[in-house]
């Protein structure tokens, strides 16, 4: 049953609306581009949200306690910066800058603006990284703030809205609150469901969430299902709000055809006279947290990092070791892993600090999402899973780089050297993949005391920091004095007289060095550099080599030909004027199969048999 | 109500299931890696199926009456292979080559065995495949052939899982059928949802389909539910079997810590003494469909390209335009799109075409999946979204290649040069990622009557071919009779005195023709290359401009630095021996914003005044 409202109440509701559809149409047409239709829709439900039931303080938007407003349908931003004109955080003139050129209020929204949390845009993304704040909210912070977000009715079709359905009624996150603006029409028709909300409703129940259907466009009913959400006790709730597109308007109402619309100044004019023009600069108060209290975080202790001496390990082993170390040393790290924990070897964190592990199961798309979660409430999220994998989160590591989020993604399994699992399991796509996101960092160790220091530096390190292990045990070649860093190089084998340049990392540097024995019988010695940092790479080492080693480069790669170290090398030397070195790159050219380790980098020609040959090659010329 | 069998029947599917158990650990075993355990699970299920439901003919894998038999839990292949050997199609030995270096039996299944539609391995990806397979069976080949996906249900946490869920009963696809096999244990312990079966099903039913509670184990029920689903009228069924990981043997049944792992000697005897040893060298008979008749297609008829001869008309439209045309000469085309079809203009075929058209909605996975679901039909599939959000599917079509698909996709809206909208909707790693795959063909035009022929070429070339769009209309540069062809390139200023070359393509091929007009007033002349064909590239006339252009080299791009056409350069360059010419690359190295599309190439530094200065530098030195 809704309880009936006050009737000023009522009217402070309706005039925030009518100001939020005013501003979404003026703001857009001032933009010449835009949605001011799909903002329209919402603006009844955002505008109880804003008065009655956010907690917000735009003028700390870094206070602890705040809740999360999340535009999961981020081409609603007119509306989303309407609200903020509204809060009174940003003016009617910064408004009318909408799409332009040095905005912060870009076509979709982005953390350049203080109070979006991340960018969105690429839908079906809002809700899945909202279930990791949520998941920060219940489990690490333990706060009572709330987690809105404004759901698109044609996102629902994303697979990766049902990841984060599933995951946020298993951790029983009653702290998230989805609110489906259900206006029926997509970009380019109807939506697959229509108005049918009780199919949206059964399909969240079904996932374990409250259902409550409602008008979005009568305050009571709202208010009423704002209300049940915000005391939700032990899981999720989705308002599913049968609402229509371009509400307000006569002549955009429930019409196909005006999506992603502005209106010219002629329709702007008859639609301002539909809605109340007078209504424009009215401020509404938002209630702010009760508290603006730091989080009381428990002092770090000295990291001590795992030391390996003499036995063969696998570099995703050294991971797992050094981020069970790192976790006890900084309680802010935080770990989640793809099902795969018993291979990635981030168990041995689950293990020893269970409160802050979050399995993600097998939806990799929610465990990148989770990470950016954790990273909005400013944790230290290292995510991980098998690195071919991660191809299936790109479009969230794409933007998890827009949203400007700090996130360390750990790849285990890279390339052929996996052996006998096959092409499906290898990543040898992960370098180009992971090089080509914004701003990223990519680190492919190759030895376990290297690995630990560069686990240590990548909690450190800001944005998408991205490590790829190996499967395989691997000798133990570093001590643990070694110094190792984002950015840096290490030159593994070198003399006065070497006549090549091989670059390798990860798996392919212990053919480098085999490579190299074999060469040294044979009287021809090479410079063997370990480009760990694969981006940043160390150009100026590169430099020199190239300059000592008569200008004979040999790059070698577990990974296809294409975006991975062999062209981070190459690109390396456009850094500098001057013609290009030779390079030579030896990287997979061929689908593999099965097969042992050895047997498939033989084939795939980049075992030290297949270094030997290009070294000799390349030195007779 | 279950109808109980005759004796001689339940008889007859024990033996081959006691057989596929034996067999998947004996084969696991001599291969010292794999799945038994996850295979024996489903062994009861696949008895039932191969022997009394599944019609196939092994002799002839591409009747197109046969049945399609997925195993979306590609692990389970020992099972897959042992129903193989069964059937008579593999003999005992070969079986017994199982992940071992040029055996055709993987460790996951690929096509590189003549039965196997697609590779899986990647969970969550069968059956949205199947969807696709399913909806060339209902709307295109109009045969009542079914699609059979064993699914594990660690992968019902894949969003991309209720992506085909939701699709797959849109389109009423009763042909589909999902068999889960529900044995609790997923790699490092219990599931999200364990043995709730009732939850699956609630799930299944608030998507659309039929849901089907049974023992996994329980011959009656099993029969009785694929006799139900072999009738299903309007919508698909989804199997629930409640399973035991491990079945048949006591020591696996229910065991975590079992996954992926083989029997040693001594475990691999006990086991087959529980189950019956003396059978392992049955074969059973599979029934074949009851016609082997070739599909009737209608004749192609003369392709008639659309012409352009003087307006500017952005890329994307002449892919529509050029679809359409394409469909009307060739009945094999099929288009789908990621619910942009207004914007990628794949509409134009979709008016044109609505039977050969399918819509996907705002499910980026699925979309890429229809696509290889067609191909495995024989259809020749283009799939179209903004080209940002093939990043959605990268998972997709990395494994696409390892299936050997034939599919076409094209995405719209790339680079910095789409405006107003901001980063979000902007491709700027498309490149990179798609060159990243294996076998790919990466194409990038640059005006309308370049882009027609290009589609034309897209619909004869086999694997992963992507075509990148622009926006923005652009002048047209060609004639009509032009020719343009995958490899090619385009020389489009050249003299015998040009001091450098620049290299270009898409949007910034104009950028480089303003360039060459203003260095031409400065007397200095530039050779411009149009590299369409992005990969694989045109060497040859790369190594000549080089030469003839003193080794100077700029090489612009509206996308990140990493990856793209700036990298395919230089790549090439590795193919030649000798040293590399001098590169400049200019692409994009800021996060950029809104602004209109020349504000941002401007401040991206890809604009004609950007490659003016970079040759000049460069003539400089």
């Amino acid at each position: 049953m809704t309880t009936t409202q006050t009737k000023p109440q009522v009217q402070q509701w309706t005039n925030l609306a009518q100001q939020l559809r005013v501003d979404s149409i003026r703001c857009t047409t001032a933009a010449g581009s835009g949605h001011p239709t799909s903002s329209m829709s919402a603006a009844d439900l955002m505008a109880v949200l804003m008065i009655s039931y956010l907690h917000y303080d735009f003028d700390n938007p870094k206070n602890p306690h705040n809740d999360h407003l999340i535009f999961s349908k981020g081409h609603a931003s007119p509306l989303l910066y309407s609200m903020y004109k509204a809060a009174g955080a940003i003016s009617d003139e910064e408004l009318m800058t909408l799409r332009k050129f040095g905005s912060r209020l870009e076509g979709h929204p982005t953390p350049v603006l203080p109070w979006v949390d991340v960018a969105t845009g690429s839908l079906g993304q809002g809700l899945p990284i909202g279930v990791g704040v949520g998941l920060a909210g219940k489990y690490l912070d333990k706060l009572p703030y709330h987690i809105w977000v404004l759901l698109g009715d044609s996102e629902m079709a994303e697979g990766s809205i049902w990841e984060a359905f599933d995951h946020a009624s298993h951790y029983k996150l009653d702290n998230v609150v989805g609110i489906l603006d259900c206006n029926r029409l997509g970009q380019r028709g109807e939506t697959e469901l229509g108005w049918n909300t009780e199919a949206y409703a059964a399909r969240a129940k079904a996932f374990g969430w409250n259902p409550i259907v409602i008008n979005g466009h009568d305050y009571n009913e709202i208010n009423d299902a704002f209300s049940r959400a915000s005391q939700a006790n032990g899981a999720p709730t989705l308002i599913v709000a049968k609402t229509v597109k371009g509400k307000g308007v006569s002549f955009l109402e429930n019409v196909n055809g005006w999506h992603g619309k502005a209106l010219n100044k002629e329709q702007e004019a008859e639609a301002l006279k539909e809605l109340n023009p007078s209504v424009r600069s009215m401020t509404f108060t938002v209630q702010k947290p009760t508290s603006s209290q730091p989080i009381d975080v428990p002092a770090s202790k000295p990291l001590e990092l795992p030391r390996y001496e003499k036995d063969p390990v696998a570099t995703r082993k050294a991971y797992g070791d050094a981020l069970k170390a790192l976790g006890a040393a900084n309680p802010l790290v935080v770990a989640m892993d793809g099902e795969v924990s018993n291979s990635t070897y981030a168990d041995e964190f689950a293990k020893a600090f269970p409160d802050r592990y979050f399995e993600q199961y097998i939806a990799e798309q929610q465990l990148v999402a989770a990470a950016v979660g954790m990273s909005v409430r400013e944790k230290i999220p290292f995510a991980s899973t098998f690195a071919a994998f991660f191809s299936r989160a790109y479009d969230f590591i794409r933007m998890a780089a827009i949203s400007r989020a700090n996130i360390r993604l750990v790849g285990s399994h890279a390339g052929v050297s996996i052996g006998e699992d096959g092409p499906s399991q290898m990543a040898l796509e992960d370098l180009a993949m992971m090089r080509a996101v914004f701003g990223s960092t990519v680190l492919y160790p190759c030895d376990p005391n290297q690995t630990a220091q560069l686990v240590a530096e990548m909690a450190e390190h800001d944005g998408i920091v991205y490590m790829r292990t190996t499967r395989e045990k691997t000798p133990v070649i570093y001590e643990v004095s070694d110094k190792f860093s984002i950015g840096g190089s290490r030159v593994v084998r070198q003399s006065a007289s070497d006549q090549a340049t091989v670059v390798a990392a990860g798996i392919t540097l212990h053919e480098a060095l085999k490579a190299y024995d074999q060469l040294r019988e044979e009287n021809v010695t090479i410079r063997v550099i370990d480009a760990y940092s694969v981006k940043p790479i160390d150009e100026e080492t590169l430099f020199a080599a190239a300059e000592e080693t008569g200008n004979r480069i040999v790059t070698v790669e577990d990974h296809w030909t294409e975006g991975g170290l062999g062209e981070a090398v190459l690109e390396a030397f456009t850094q500098r004027d001057g013609p290009l070195p030779q390079v030579v790159k030896l990287a997979v050219q061929s689908m593999p199969g099965s097969g042992t380790p050895a047997e498939l980098m033989e084939e795939a020609g980049i075992s030290a048999h297949h270094i030997v040959q290009a070294v000799k090659a390349l030195v007779k010329h």
